[in-house]
C-alpha cells in the first residue's frame, strides 16, 4: 500500500461541473495482473473532463473517482502474473483491453467487449486517506493516471525501456496514450489514407492534430485544417496543412460551400473531432463520391445524424465510427515515437507542462483554447 | 435506322402507374461510340419499375421513354469509334459510364459523374413509328434494352465473344448487368467479406441472391438470409444460407432480436436491398462492434436514417451507400459467368423467361414475388 497525492472528481455541482482537487489516497497493492506506476506526467484529454463533469448514473460513472488515461511513469511493483514487465522499467499507458475477446484476440482492443466498462466505470481500488470509509474509483482506462501512484492493468501499459533515450522523455511522451494516436489511427487504420486523397479534419485538438501530421506522413494530396482558433490553424499550416478554413471568420458560410471553393468535388476523407453537429452535417455533404467520414467527436448527448439514404447509396458514401483510431497501444505509440525521432510527428509542438498541483490552470488553459495539449508532472519525490 | 418493337413507358397514371406497351419504334444509326444491338433477351430490375413509375420531373425522369438495363444481343453495327466490337459479335449490357472522370479512371464507374444523368435519364435515339414527330427517351442505362434492336453506348458493352458455349447463352446471361453484379460486388467490393464475417442479406431479390451466392463462394462464417417470402428463404437455402428469418412469421419481432436469439454479438456484415425503414434501422442494430451496413435499396422519397452518433462511434461501426456494387462490368460479368460454369453462382434458379410480348405477365408475377428474376425473350427474326 502507497500512499500520495490524487486528483479526485466529485460529483459535479451546478456551481462547479469540474469538481477536481487534489488529495491524498491510498493504494493497495496490485493485483496479478497488473502493476504499481509511479506517474511522472498525466496528459489530460477532453475525455477525462467529459466524464468527471457528467451527473453519477450517466455512462456509469460513479464518484468520487480518479481519472487520468494518458500517463507515463516508472514501475513500482508487479503483479504475480506479469512476467514481462519489471520493477523500475519505463512505461507509457494507454486504454484497457481484455486481451481474450474475439475483437482483443483479432487486434482490435478498442472495441474490446468490456471497453466501456472497464476504461469508462473501472474499480474502487483507491481508499481517501483521511476517510477510510471512502472508496474512491480508479482503474479509469485501466490506469487512473492522476495520481502520483496508481495501478494500472497490464493490458493498460506500453513497455518503452528500449525505446527511450532518457527516463526524462517519459514527460514529453506522457499524452501518446490516447487522442494522438486515435487521429493517427483514423488516417491509418480507419481510412488508409494516401496520396490520392484530400483529406479534411475538423477540430485542431490533439486527435485533430495528430491526423494531421499522420495525413502528411502518408503523402495525402492535400490537408484542410478547420477550427475557430486562428493560432491553431497557423500551428496547422506548420505541420503539414495545405489549406485552413477558420470557421470564425465573418466570410465564413457553411462548411461544404467553403470546401467546395477550394475543390469543386469535394474532399474524399473527413475526420470529425469536435463533435459538433452542424459540423458533422455539413462535413458529410463535402465530401465526394465514396467519400468517407470519420466520426471520433463526441456531440451532445442524444445526437442523431440524419442521412438521407439515396442520396448516400448513389454517393457511396461511408459513415464511420472510430474509437482510440483502432489503435493497438502497444503498436501505436512505438511508431509514433519513431516518427517523432525522426522529426515527423512532432506532436511535443501542442504539449504545455503544468505542476500537478497546478491542475486548475491546466484545465482553465484547455477551456480558453491557450492550450492543445496539457500535462500534469508529477513531483520526483 | 431500324424499325422494331420496344416497350415504352408513359407518364404513368392514378390506375396505370406503370403504364407499359408494345410499340413499333425507329432506331436511328449508332453514334461515333455506339453499338446497335439485336435484342435476344432483357432482365426487368426493380429500377426499371422505379424509373418508370415516378411522375415526370422526378429524377429527371421524362416519357415516353423505353427502360431495360440488363440486355444481351448480336452486334448489328458499330459506330466509326468502335474498334474492338464487330459485327455478329454476341454481347451483354450494363450501365453507362464516361470512362474519362477521375472516378472512371480508377475503376469506379458506378460513381462516374454522369451516373445519373445518362443511366436515368438518358437521350431522344428513338422515335415512334406511328408519329413521326414523337420522340422517345432511349439510352436508359446507355441501352434502353426493352427494345428489339436499341442503340447501347461502348461502355456499356461486355465483349462475350470468348465465353459462350453457345448464342443460346445469351438468354441466361441476360440478367447479369445490373442486379446480380451489385449483390456480388457488395460482398467482394465494398465489404471485402470473408471466413471471419457472419453476413445477414435483407431482401431476396437479385441483388441479395447475388450477394448470398457471393458469401457463399467467399466462405463467409455464416449466411442470414431474411425475407417474407418462405419460397425465397427455402431457394436461398439450397444456395448457401445457413441461417433464415421470415419477416412474415408470426412469431418474429424485431430484425434485431431474431439475429441476436441466432448470434447474440450480433452479425458482421449486413446487406440491405429492400429500402424498408425498419430493416435499415434494426439491420443497423444487428451489427456487431465493426460491423458494415451496405445500403442498396432504395427506400420511399425523402427517408433519412437517424443514426445515434456516440453509439456509433463506440460502436465502430461502418454505414456504406452501394451502387452497382462499386463494380466494373466487364471485371465482373466475366466472373460471374467462370463461377457459373463452376456450378457456384447458379444465378440461373432465380430466372424464368417470358415472351417479350407477355411483359405484363412478367410484371405481374414479379409484382407478386413469384418470380425473382423474369426475362424477356425477343423474337430471333
Amino acid at each position: 500500500m502507497v500512499v500520495g497525492k490524487a486528483i479526485v472528481a466529485r460529483e459535479p455541482t451546478p456551481s462547479s461541473t469540474i469538481n477536481w482537487s487534489l488529495e491524498e489516497v491510498e493504494v493497495s497493492s496490485p493485483g496479478d495482473d497488473e502493476v504499481l506506476v509511479q506517474i511522472c506526467a498525466s496528459g489530460i484529454c477532453h475525455t477525462d473532463i467529459l466524464l468527471t463533469s457528467v451527473p453519477s448514473g450517466s455512462f456509469g460513472v460513479a464518484y468520487p473517482k480518479v481519472a487520468g488515461h494518458e500517463g507515463a511513469g516508472i514501475v513500482r511493483s508487479v503483479g504475480r502474473n506479469v512476467s514481462d514487465i519489471e520493477v523500475g522499467d519505463p512505461v507509457l499507458l494507454s486504454f484497457y483491453s481484455c486481451s481474450s475477446c474475439s475483437e482483443c484476440k483479432n487486434l482490435h482492443p478498442a472495441y474490446c467487449k468490456d471497453f466501456a466498462v472497464e476504461n469508462y466505470v473501472g474499480q474502487q481500488q483507491f481508499t481517501s486517506a483521511h476517510d477510510s470509509n471512502e472508496l474512491l474509483w480508479s482503474s479509469f482506462f485501466g490506469q487512473s493516471s492522476f495520481a502520483h501512484h496508481t495501478i494500472a492493468k497490464r493490458s493498460s501499459i506500453v513497455q518503452v525501456k528500449g525505446l527511450l533515450q532518457h527516463d526524462d522523455e517519459l514527460q514529453t511522451f506522457a499524452p501518446l496514450g490516447c487522442g494522438l494516436q486515435t487521429g493517427m489511427g483514423a488516417i491509418q487504420n480507419i481510412t488508409n489514407a494516401g496520396p490520392d486523397d484530400i483529406v479534411m479534419i475538423l477540430g485542431l485538438g490533439a486527435v485533430g492534430m495528430g491526423a494531421l501530421m499522420t495525413a502528411k506522413i502518408q503523402e495525402c494530396n492535400a490537408i484542410i485544417a478547420v477550427d475557430r482558433d486562428m493560432a491553431r490553424l497557423d500551428l496547422a499550416k506548420t505541420l503539414g496543412a495545405t489549406h485552413v478554413l477558420n470557421t470564425s471568420d465573418p466570410k465564413f458560410t457553411t462548411l461544404d460551400q467553403a470546401v467546395r471553393s477550394i475543390f469543386p468535388d469535394g474532399v474524399s476523407i473527413v475526420i470529425e473531432t469536435t463533435g459538433v453537429p452542424v459540423l458533422i452535417e455539413k462535413g458529410l455533404q463535402s465530401t465526394h463520391t465514396r467519400g468517407k467520414m470519420v466520426l471520433i467527436g463526441v456531440p451532445q448527448l442524444g445526437y442523431s445524424l440524419s442521412v438521407p439514404v439515396t442520396e448516400h447509396i448513389n454517393s457511396g458514401r461511408a459513415i464511420l465510427g472510430c474509437i482510440e483510431g483502432d489503435s493497438v497501444p502497444q503498436i501505436a505509440i512505438p511508431q509514433m515515437i519513431q516518427w517523432y525521432r525522426q522529426g515527423r510527428f512532432p506532436f511535443d509542438k501542442l504539449i504545455q507542462y503544468f505542476n500537478a498541483t497546478d491542475f486548475q490552470k491546466a484545465l482553465e488553459a484547455l477551456k480558453a483554447g491557450t492550450v492543445i495539449k496539457p500535462v500534469l508532472v508529477w513531483a520526483s519525490d
